[in-house]
Order: C-alpha cells, then sequence, then structure tokens
C-alpha cells in the first residue's frame, strides 16, 4: 500500500496524503455532530466525575452513538465523541461536563442528569438549561 | 456572605444561586471566545504532546489571554480556556490540538505550530488550514 506524500521536518515525519491520514485515522470519516468532555481534574473526580463519565458510556454506547473502535463497544460512524478533559474552572461546582461546538458548560452534574443530556442536548440540540451556567456562544 | 439556596439531592448539595455560583467559579464572568485541547492520550504524549501543551501554556500567558487564576500566571478575564483532554482517535497522527467552538481538530501539531495557531486562529479567527483535519462544524 502507498504510505502517501511523507515530508521529514526535523525527525518528525509528517503525512499529508489525506487518504493516508484518514486510514490512519478513521475518525475523520465520521459524521461527528457534538463533543462531550467530562473534567476528570481532582475536584470533579472527588464528587463523582468518573461515575458521570460512566454513564455517558453506557448510555452512549447502548444507543450506538458513540464515536469510536467496534472493539471497544462504539461506533466507527457514531456522532458523538466523548473524552475526559482538564480543570476548566468548575472546581467547586463540578462535576463538569461540556458540550461542543454549542459551548456549553455544565455544572454539578450527578449519574442521573446523564439520560437528560444525550436524549435532549446531544440527541435534540435542545439544552438543558437547569444544568447550564455558560454558553460559550454568546459570549 | 448569603450562602444562596441549597438544594439537597440525596447526599450532594446543588448550589442554584447564580452571584454565590459565579463567586465558586471565576469562570463564568470571563468573556471566554475559544477553548484549546491539547491531546494527551498516550499516543500523542510519545509525539510530543506535553511540549505543545507547553508551548501553549508559555505564548497564551505571555500575551495575557490564557482565562484561569492570577496565582498560576494566568488571566481572570482570559478569553482563552487551555487544557488538556483524552484521545479523540488521532493517535497515530498526532499530537492532537481541539479548538472550539470551531470544532477544528488539527494533527501533527509541532511546539513550532503553536504561535500560529495562537495568532491566526485564537485570535484573528483564520484557521490554519495546513494542519486542520477536521471541521466538525460544516459535518
Amino acid at each position: 500500500m502507498a504510505r502517501g506524500t511523507i515530508l521529514l521536518v526535523g525527525k518528525k515525519k509528517i503525512i499529508e496524503d489525506r487518504s493516508e491520514l484518514e486510514r490512519l485515522a478513521p475518525v475523520m470519516k465520521a459524521p461527528l455532530k457534538r463533543h462531550v468532555f467530562v473534567c476528570t481534574g481532582k475536584s470533579c473526580s472527588k464528587v463523582g466525575a468518573g461515575e458521570v463519565k460512566a454513564e455517558f458510556e453506557r448510555i452512549l454506547e447502548a444507543k450506538g452513538i458513540r464515536q469510536g473502535k467496534e472493539s471497544k463497544g462504539r461506533n466507527p460512524m457514531g456522532e458523538i465523541v466523548l473524552t475526559d478533559c482538564g480543570s476548566v474552572g468548575f472546581c467547586s461546582i463540578g462535576p463538569a461536563v461540556l458540550v461542543y461546538p454549542e459551548g456549553v458548560w455544565y455544572a454539578q452534574v450527578q449519574p442521573e442528569d446523564v439520560r437528560e443530556i444525550v436524549e435532549e442536548h446531544l440527541e435534540k440540540g435542545n439544552v438543558v438549561e437547569r444544568l447550564a451556567l455558560i454558553d460559550l456562544s454568546t459570549k
């Protein structure tokens, strides 16, 4: 298989060929709609961010909408990306959950709030106002 | 000082008073424009994500535009939030850098690319096309 164009910049190989990049990163072909970040900083973790992230994983994977490898129970053509992130300054009001591209920052998210965020915001585009504190798009 | 309305939900105290929330999370008052994520997953870290993040820190803090605590050399009224994030599937083409709310995913970012991303994209809103592989807003 052709390896595509490779440029040498210092010691790094930079790949420029788009089909080669897509082969290496299948996420490029997914019809991504939203990216959810669960803060797993120290303070958020202490108040249950791990359980909140686990609940997102469980619900998104059951619905088949979490983008990722099939071998991990995810869907290569899923619309939702779920990752953790570092502290965003919601340390005293965590767990924090961020949804982009809207730029909505949710605070004090409990595992029992997750289904509503998934079904209202991620699937229908309706922000869950009772938990939303920052809307970056309107700033 | 009034502690604001506090509801008890199970064992958790949920704070509802907005001024109390702002006191606890001053980031709510910052004029946020963009959020930059540097992937610090295993693969990205192996190819220099730490150096890329450090370069963002250095440049954003020198410019005074990184939101955060003054005691950490940041600006409480900064426009840019910088955090790390978990793997997004760019493992073979890292380091990955994501900029929201645009939803631009940059691949193979080197420390020497960081100033261009800051000055073109973060400050002026011009995507650095040569490094951009995904534009979530157009998906």
